[in-house]
């Protein structure tokens, strides 16, 4: 009947394979590394698009579109930047195939080799920089709040389903600023827009916080995250967003003309979110039986199952879903109703259990007669009969229900899941033992930082914004420190 | 005060990248060929894809994601594709970058090697019908209905912003069927989704026909197109809509059992449109004074300057304005209140012409006194003197005006500019004197159509569909046809 999921407990990692590929999100592609995004997934990362897309208008940003290849030597031109992203590149040589003259087949033409190569974009910071610079003269043309939707790649040795591809589909703001501190108004201004994306649409809490110099992004002078806490107590990164100081500038040459008629370099930005925020979502929600998926984003929030033996009582039942299909309908719920005959009503049950549809509605000929429908929540997987009279209020307000359940589910567990310790023991047991995030007093230096993810796999996830100041001593080496950090594994 | 444009008159290809620089469409960029789309284009290319997407899905299409990289494998695998594609390909060879040992800074790691190259995507029917061999197994699964927004990458050795860039911005959708009638309707049904959209939303009127097949798409059985006539009388290609007959489903092995459990090879289209209607958009309305956007994609409907000196009149026409504002935002009109003090009203008047908006409302103190506003529109240049009571309403009615008379004024310039010849004589001084569409007989050879080509520079633009049987000559060969088609040098 239903496809076979295996369950968290068999093998986590597999579950969530399962849920990606037989709940119809994504497929693997004969790219190594390259991932298709069914249309299924498509449509909830568009409907993640379109909102964040909102809110980066609702905050002053405009879009636009830079190209998708950077000159080699473009790369070069900030220190960090190349030497965080140089193993990772897709480089283009050539740019023409022939005929082989050798009956080969076609060739790559070596008479077609670019005098530079062009490496694929893995994230934009220099070939916008190098544009802003001609965009940029005076305090006027300041700031810059523009953002990008596009694909980059990074050519990853060890792919997963959303979580980690070589190709993937997201969003770069890059802003330019005439002073410091407008710039690190605007980094935290974009993590608390994705912190509330995040919680409000995909009922995922997260903390936010700044990496440490070792984790930090490669050109940047701090990077701001959130972190989210998935269901085999891993962290993962959700988002980032990053004050940049004036390194693009300086490396792009780009100064403005300030109030006092003077040169200065500029100051940056830039924030991203991925696709992988839908990997995040699978293993934040879903169970045993498939995808669990929020109101507000899911591709479909209702669906109506008709239950009938023969051509009578199924007129009946199409008659008394038009008017309620309306309803929603009007009520901006997206719904459908599948009286698809080739499939039983127990298979359909189990296709939207996996699907992760939030809400589904079973009318039977005898709940016609009494006014009723059969109403199954997705998340707890509870049933109820409702009347038929005001069912699409009640279905909205529903909605509304599971969202804030779901939310409120998954901060339970993530909260439940943060643990103080004080000793290295302790440290290593609850990490082996309970998982989650470890919060835990570091000394503050790299060597550290190092060796306990050599010991443990663990990283710091991050120093949470707004910590408070607690003197202790260092978990690892027994140096003092002034406060507690977050550790995890992470995806 | 304005920005210089050069004229029409003067040289038509300049006045276009005076108008896509200087309106703030896009620019050039660093890399060879890839332009970078500014905010306002952005904005515009946003409003067009929107409602192209509304249209797609309301006849059924859904959106899906395919990767970026194509196996150079495939691309062989349809022997016409190849060969039209295989020359302007950009090859992925190598995954790596390194510290040149020799301190030469950044080089490709020639250790880091692809077994096979990787081709970024000129299109996608070889990976997509690759991916769809999976899919598709039997009836039930047809038709599948897919579209992609993407990137793609022609390296074209002569660029034009907009017009030809080797990388592009499109959608592309790929459809499978059982039947060979049903993949010719979709194939004819998104001609019309096309046609539509560009008429009715660009203001563009579009001759819809069939592709001779030496211009046929590489690979397709027929190629279906929308012609449109540019301000200097030659003619763009706005859109294709491909029948693929069972060539991908063949080159790639896709079959489905049938009804009647018999294994077929499955039907299929393709159909896209690109950033490249944007540059057709620009040439079809604008004049030497700017951009001339129809008001139903326009970025910003209308602009409204006040008129005024000092603090006392500036705050009393922004009360004045406050509601307007509202109203007009009430009945969707986008709508932007340019009081920046920076700029002098004339300076702001040539501003928002060179950018195309479709309608100017100026406000000073002695038109509050009289309660009326001076309404400027953007396509005729015609300035009225309107009452403020109402305003909202003639706004909106004056957008739809607008709307309509530009399809109307562009739609004469095209009928005018469709000249039926019957000589050789006549085909070279139309073609010489007055451009556009020529309609003449061709005795339906590559032979003669090459030769014409030859001889001047004009292609067969389409067999308009609906075509009337016509017995007549070769307008070049002096053979026997039996149908006129449309010749016309083209972007």
């Amino acid at each position: 009947m239903a496809k076979e999921i295996t369950s968290r407990a068999q093998d986590y990692s597999q579950w969530y394979n399962d849920l990606v590929l037989k709940g119809g999100l994504a497929d693997y592609s004969a790219v190594r590394g390259c991932m298709v995004i069914k249309p299924y997934g498509y449509t909830l990362w568009e409907n993640m698009r379109d909102q964040l897309d909102r809110m980066f208008k609702e905050t002053g940003h405009v879009n636009a579109y830079f190209p998708l290849f950077i000159p080699k030597s473009f790369l070069s031109k900030e220190a960090a930047h190349v030497e965080g992203f140089a193993k990772e590149c897709a480089v283009v040589t050539h740019y023409r195939l022939k005929n082989d003259p050798n009956g080969g087949g076609v060739v790559v033409d070596p008479e077609a080799k670019l005098e530079e190569e062009l490496i694929v974009r893995p994230t934009s910071e220099t070939i916008i920089w190098n544009t802003y610079k001609d965009w940029i003269q005076s305090y006027r043309d300041l700031p810059l709040l523009i953002n990008q939707w596009a694909n980059v790649v990074r050519w990853e040795m060890r792919t997963r389903l959303f979580l980690r591809t070589s190709e993937f589909l997201w969003q770069e703001g890059h802003t330019a600023h005439a002073t410091k501190q407008e710039a690190i108004d605007e980094t935290i201004q974009m993590l608390n827009v994705y912190a509330t994306f995040v919680e409000d649409y995909m009922a995922v809490p997260v903390i936010k916080g700044v990496k440490t110099e070792s984790e930090r992004f490669a050109g940047a002078e701090d990077t701001y995250c959130i972190e989210a806490l998935m269901q085999d107590g891993k962290a993962l990164q959700a988002g980032t967003s990053h004050f940049l100081g004036q390194n693009f500038a300086k490396a792009f040459d780009v100064k403005f003309l300030n109030k006092e008629n003077q040169l200065e370099h500029v100051w940056a930005t830039s924030w991203g979110v991925s696709t992988r925020l839908v990997g995040a979502l699978v293993m934040a929600h879903s169970d045993d039986d498939g995808l669990v998926l929020p109101p507000r984003i899911a591709p479909l929030q209702v669906v109506i199952v008709p239950i009938f033996k023969g051509d009578e009582e199924k007129g009946m039942i199409e008659n008394a879903v038009a008017p309620l299909m309306r309803e929603l309908k009007d009520l901006g719920i997206s719904v459908k109703f599948d009286n698809n005959d080739n499939a039983r009503p127990g298979w359909k049950f189990a296709e939207y259990e996996m699907k992760g549809v939030p809400v589904r509605i079973a009318i039977g000929a005898r709940d016609l007669k009494n006014n009723v429908v059969e109403i199954a929540r997705r998340d707890t997987k509870e049933k109820s009969t409702v009347p038929m009279e005001g069912l699409a209020f009640y279905v909205k307000a529903l909605l509304e229900e599971i969202q804030l359940h779901m939310y409120n589910r998954a901060k339970k567990y993530r909260d439940e899941h943060i643990t103080s310790v004080n000793t290295w023991d302790d440290f290593k047991t609850v990490l082996a033992e309970k998982g989650g995030f470890i919060s835990a007093h570091w000394d503050g230096t790299a060597e550290t930082e190092e060796a306990i993810k050599d010991a443990t796999k663990a990283t710091i996830r991050c120093i949470p914004l707004n910590n408070e100041e607690d003197n202790g001593v260092c978990v690892f080496s027994g140096k003092p420190s002034k406060q507690r950090v977050l550790f995890a594994q992470a995806y």
